[in-house]
């Protein structure tokens, strides 16, 4: 189902749309609040059902553990000047290490992030909101 | 200057090299506090001195004007695993119309959202912060 706005011609993209288009990626921005101000982060994840998995050492992003958070996709053909963007946001929840190793193996998650270093925690965003929006389309 | 993080091998960017990519782009994401929650818009914008420029309707990002927000702009190579950001945080602030107008003529800048309809308010992040960062390279 497509529905568009016509006041802007941005369509909106349906859930299980979103959902392939998250399953397909691997490297996204998740948005968290640290001292009032928002922050972008790129991130490597991998899709756990509708959950956004993600690995981190200590830091912005552990410490927004139990916090509102966005996470976003996208992809912009700045030629033809078309996009599109998938944005979930949620709670974001910190897996205890037992649950990750679980998780990883249940699911063949592969979670490898491009940044060198030991990223033991483990990050969940279990989205209360998936929306998708295409525009130039 | 290149600063390289011996734990991540995640690559610090200079401001001058953070400026020259937010210049040579046209499209990123705005991220601002709406109830309490991180939000991430995708924006068309321009680059005014240091300051981004976006254009807008009434909602969630005019609703943020006078408030902090974080803009991010990113190329990754999945293929590689390579990937560079450059993320700037300040204040959103609302330019006047006029001041917009003048803006535009002075500098010449092309601010021209993909989506369709009215965008006659302007917005400016004047940065506090500009950070830039290369990993995998």
């Amino acid at each position: 189902m497509r529905l568009k706005d016509s006041r802007t011609g941005i369509e909106l993209m349906d859930r299980a749309l979103c959902l392939r288009l998250l399953a397909a990626d691997t490297v996204g921005r998740l948005a968290v609040v640290s001292g009032g101000a928002p922050v972008i982060l790129p991130v490597n994840y991998a899709l756990d059902g509708e959950a956004i998995v993600i690995r981190t050492a200590p830091g912005t992003k552990l410490d927004s553990a139990g916090q509102m958070a966005c996470f976003e996709i996208d992809a912009f053909d700045r030629a033809t000047r078309h996009g599109w963007s998938v944005v979930v946001s949620g709670v974001l929840e910190e897996a205890g290490v037992h649950a990750s190793r679980e998780l990883m193996t249940m699911h063949s998650l592969d979670v490898t992030p491009w940044a060198e270093g030991d990223r033991d925690h483990w990050l969940r965003l279990v989205p209360s909101r998936i929306t998708g929006r295409r525009v130039g389309a």
